[in-house]
C-alpha cells in the first residue's frame, strides 16, 4: 500500500468509529428524549442502566486506542495543547473532522476511567441532594456534596492541564478552543456597559404594564399557536416535532429527527411560547447542518455559545421584535379574545419587553439576564481556583446579587441553590449562555445589513430570506470552524460586546424612552 | 477456586451477558416504538442504521463464544436436540436460565453469520415488493423474492436440523419445543369441530344486526373510553402507556414499561376498542413477569402462542362476554348517544359477536379466524417441504378457502397476498394465533371452575380476582416453564382443542339459537 492509501485507510477507519460512536449517541439520545417526554415514571431505574450501557459503549469507542495510534500515525498532535495540530496535506471537511476526533480523543482519554465513574456518581447523588437543600432552601445541606464534586472538577481540569487557569480546561469542554481569559475581558466590558443601561432604564422612571400576561390562556390553543408560529419559520416537521416536557430542550435524534419540547403554564403565555421559539432557534440549527457531513462529530454546535446564539436571536431579536408581533399578535388575539381585548399591539410588545431586576436566572429580561450570567463567571472562576471556599459561596452570591442587580435573595433557593448545574458538575457551562447572547447579536447586526428589508418582511411572515441567510453564514457549517473562527468569518471581527450593548440600548431606549 | 465456585463464577458471567443483551434488546423495542409512533417520517433510514447498529451489538453477545465454553463447562448439553439438558444440579430459576440461554445460542450460533445478513436484506426487498404486489394485486409480481426468501427459510431450517419435518426448527423459533406433528394433530381435530360448529350457524338461518357499527364514533371518544376500560382491567399506566399506531402492538421496553398501541376508525368502533383489549391482554402479561427474573431472559412469554393466549382471552373471552358489555356498555351510550340510541345490549352484543366467512384474517369472527389460520399452516408446510411451488400457490390457497370457508377470493389482495409474514420469511409464526385461541379456553375453562363468580365480577367492573389469577397462574412464570408444561401445570392436561371449540358452540349457540 502506498503512503496516501495507508493514509485513506486511516481515515476511513476513524471515520466508522466516529459514526458507530454517532448512531449510538443519537441511541442515548432517543431514551434520553423518551424519558423527559413519554416515559412511564416507575421505567426510571432501567432506563438509567439503559443509558449507562449505552453511554458505556460510546466511551469504548471514543477512547478506543486505535484511534490514538492512527492519529499520530496520520501525524496529528494532539496530546498537549487543547488545540490539536493537523498536517497541511489535510485539508477541507478532513481537516476539521482530524482535529475535532483528535479534541474529543483527548479530552476522553486524558481523564481516567476511575474520575469519570466518580463523578458520574457523586453528580447522580449531588442532583438529589441539591434537590432537597433547594426544597428546604438550605445551602449547607448541598455544601458537603458540592465540595465532593468540585474537587473532582478540578481533578478532571488537572488531568486535561492547563497553561493559565484551571478553569480553561472545564471551559473548553464547552466552548471549544475559548480562554477564560477572553471570556473575561469581554465580559468585563459588558458588565460596564449593562450597568449604565440598567441605570437608565431604572432612571426613566417609566414601569411597563405586564399584568395581562397572567391572564387565562387555554394550553391547547398555545399549543395550536406554537405550532403555526414553528412552521411559519420554517421548522420542518417532518424531520422534527414539538412535545411536551417539565424543562424545555432540543435534541438531535439523527440528522433529519431533530425533536424540540416546550412547557406550558395557562396562566402566563410566554412560558411556552417564547420557549418553543427558542428551541426553535437551536432545532433550525440543527437541521441546516449540510448533508455532506451528518452523522458524524462535525454535526453538533460549533459551541455551546455558537448553539446558544441561534436560540437567542430567534427567541430575542425576532420573537420578540415588534415586527414580529405585527404579523403574529392579530392571531394570537383571535386565539385568546376575552384575554387581550384591552391591550393593544404596543402595550403587548412593551409588555413581552419588560425590564426588572429579579432573582431567578431563567425569568430574567434580556438585560439582566446577562448580569445573572456574570454572577456565576466570576463566582465559578473563584471555586475552581480554590480563592472562595465553597462555604462562603451563599455570601459571596448575595453580595453580588445586590451588587449587580441591587437585590438581596431573601432564601437560598431564590439565590445559590437556584440553578441545576453545580450539582451535575458542570463547571464552565454558565458563560455559554451570555456568550450566546453577544455572538447573537453580533450575527443579528451583519444579518440586518445583509438584509435591510428584514423587518418587513417579518411582518409579512415571510421568514425564507432570514432562514436562507442563517443556513448559508452559520447552520450549514456546523462544527467545521471553531466558534471563533466562524465569528470573524461571518462579521469580519472577533466577539465583541458593543453589538449586543448597540442593540439593547436601541430597543430599551425606544421601550424606555431614553 | 472449588468446582462449586467456580461453576457459580461462569453462571454469574453468563447472566451478566444476558444482562447486557436484555438492555440492548429493550434499546431497540424503543427506537423500534418510537418509529411507529412519534418519529417524523424523513427519520426513516438513519433509524434503520441505529436499528441494525443495536441488533449487531445484540448478536455479538448472544453468539458470543464465552457462552459456548462457560455452558459446556457446566454441562449442558445443547448442540444435538431443540430441547437442551441442563444437569440435574441446577434446580428452579437457574435451571430454566440455563436451558433458556442454551436454546438461544444454539439457534444463534447454528445459523452462518452470511444467512443472517442475506435473509436480513432479502427479506428488506421483499417487504417493498411484497406492498406493491399486494397493491396491484398481482401475486406473480411477489412470487420471485418469495422464492429467494422460501430458499433461505429451508436453509436455516438445515442449519438448524431436524428429524421429522423441515417445519420443525421454524415453528420452533415461535413456539418453543412444540412440534408440528403435535401442531398437526390438534389441528385436524379442530378443523372437524370448527367446520360443524360453522355448518350449524349458517343453517341457523339467522342474521345478526352488524350496521351499528359502522355509524359515527368520535376518535378522541374512542380514545378516552379505552383509557377507561384500560384503567379497569388492571392496566398500570405508572408502568406503561398506550398510543396510536398503523398496526396496534404490544413492546416491552423494560421490566416496568410496557407499550401498548392500538388505531382509531371513526367508522368502526370495533377496530380501537378491541385492539386495545386484545394488546392490553399481552400487556398485562408482561407487567405480571416475576419481578426476580424482570430484565432476563426468562422475562418474556413461554411461546407465542401463550402470548397471544393472554391476548386473545382478554379480547374474547372476556372482552366480547355479555358480562362485560353488562358493565361497560351504559358508559359507551353515554358517550355515542346519537350512534347508539336505537341499539339495546342483546342487540349490541350479538353485533360484536356476529359470524360470517369473509376473506381476510384479521378482520374475521372468532369462528371462522382459526379456518383462516389452518389454511396457512397447511400450505406453510408444503412450502418449506417442497411439495408445493411457489407458483401454485395462489391456486391452492383459493382452493382451500373455498374448502374451508366456501369463498373463492376475488383477487390476490383479498388472498395469497394479505399477510406480511411471509415476505418477512416468517415461516412458523401463523399457527402461533390459533394456539393461542386454545390456550385461552383451556386456561379460562380452569378460571371460571376456580373463580364461579367471575361473570358476576365483571359484570361489576371487578377485575381484580380474575388478573390475580392469570398473575398467579400464568403471568409471573413468563418463560420458566416451556408453554406445554404450564398448560399441564394449569390445566391438568396437555393442550386439547376440545375447550375451544365447547366455548364457541356454547358462545354461539346462544347468539344462533341451536
Amino acid at each position: 500500500m502506498s503512503e496516501n492509501s495507508k493514509s485513506q485507510a486511516a481515515l476511513q477507519r476513524l471515520k466508522e468509529i466516529d459514526r458507530e460512536y454517532h448512531l449510538l449517541g443519537h441511541t442515548a439520545a432517543i431514551l434520553g428524549w423518551d424519558q423527559q417526554t413519554y416515559m412511564p415514571e416507575a421505567a426510571v431505574h432501567e432506563r438509567a442502566d439503559q443509558l449507562s450501557l449505552v453511554s458505556g459503549l460510546m466511551h469504548e469507542r471514543i477512547t478506543h486506542p486505535e484511534i490514538g495510534e492512527k492519529l499520530g500515525a496520520l501525524g496529528v498532535v494532539f496530546d498537549v495543547d487543547p488545540v490539536p495540530q493537523v498536517p497541511e496535506a489535510f485539508t477541507g471537511i478532513d481537516r476539521a473532522f482530524l482535529r475535532e476526533l483528535a479534541r474529543q480523543y483527548r479530552r476522553s482519554s486524558k481523564i481516567p476511567k476511575r474520575v469519570v465513574a466518580e463523578l458520574a456518581k457523586q453528580t447522580a447523588i449531588g442532583h438529589q441532594v441539591w434537590a432537597q437543600a433547594r426544597k428546604g432552601s438550605d445551602f449547607f445541606k448541598f455544601s458537603g456534596q458540592l465540595a465532593v464534586i468540585l474537587d473532582l472538577v478540578r481533578e478532571v481540569s488537572s488531568c486535561l492541564g492547563f497553561e493559565d487557569h484551571p478553569y480553561d480546561p472545564l471551559l473548553d469542554e464547552f466552548e471549544p478552543y475559548m480562554s477564560s481569559a477572553e471570556v473575561t475581558e469581554v465580559f468585563t466590558s459588558l458588565r460596564r456597559g449593562l450597568t449604565k443601561l440598567l441605570d437608565k432604564i431604572k432612571g426613566s422612571g417609566k414601569a411597563v404594564d405586564t399584568e395581562f400576561l397572567n391572564r387565562d390562556y387555554d394550553i391547547e390553543k398555545q399549543r395550536s399557536f406554537g405550532l403555526q408560529v414553528l412552521e411559519t419559520l420554517g421548522f420542518e416537521f417532518k424531520r422534527g416535532r414539538l412535545d411536551k416536557s417539565a424543562h424545555p430542550f432540543t435534541t438531535a435524534l439523527g440528522a433529519s429527527d431533530v425533536r424540540i419540547t416546550t412547557r406550558y403554564d395557562s396562566r402566563f403565555f410566554p412560558t411556552a411560547i417564547f420557549g418553543t421559539i427558542h428551541e426553535c432557534g437551536h432545532g433550525l440549527y440543527e437541521l441546516g447542518f449540510d448533508p455532506t457531513i451528518r452523522g458524524t462529530l462535525l454535526a453538533e454546535g460549533a459551541s455551546l455559545g455558537l448553539h446558544e446564539s441561534q436560540s437567542r436571536m430567534m427567541e430575542n431579536m425576532i420573537g420578540r421584535s415588534r415586527a414580529f408581533w405585527v404579523h403574529f399578535y392579530p392571531e394570537l388575539k383571535r386565539l385568546f379574545p376575552d384575554s387581550l381585548a384591552d391591550v393593544q399591539l404596543r402595550r403587548f410588545y412593551e409588555g413581552i419587553n419588560g425590564v426588572a431586576p429579579s432573582y431567578i436566572r431563567v425569568e430574567a429580561d434580556e438585560v439582566t439576564y446577562n448580569l445573572h450570567i456574570l454572577l456565576r463567571f466570576e463566582l465559578e472562576k473563584q471555586l475552581v481556583s480554590g480563592d472562595l471556599a465553597v462555604n462562603d459561596l451563599p455570601e459571596a452570591w448575595n453580595a453580588k446579587m445586590e451588587q449587580l442587580l441591587g437585590l438581596t435573595p431573601p432564601d437560598d433557593a431564590r439565590g445559590v441553590l437556584q440553578d441545576v448545574h453545580w450539582s451535575g458538575g458542570m463547571l464552565g457551562y454558565f458563560p455559554t449562555y451570555t456568550l450566546g447572547n453577544l455572538y447573537a447579536a453580533q450575527f443579528f447586526y451583519v444579518l440586518k445589513a445583509d438584509v435591510p428589508e428584514w423587518s418587513k418582511q417579518v411582518e409579512e411572515g415571510q421568514f425564507q430570506t432570514i432562514l436562507a441567510w442563517l443556513r448559508e453564514k452559520i447552520h450549514k457549517h456546523a462544527r467545521v470552524y471553531p466558534a471563533g473562527e466562524l465569528c470573524t468569518r461571518v462579521t469580519g471581527q472577533s466577539l465583541n460586546p458593543r453589538y449586543l450593548l448597540d442593540y439593547l440600548e436601541e430597543k430599551f431606549g425606544d421601550i424606555y424612552g431614553f
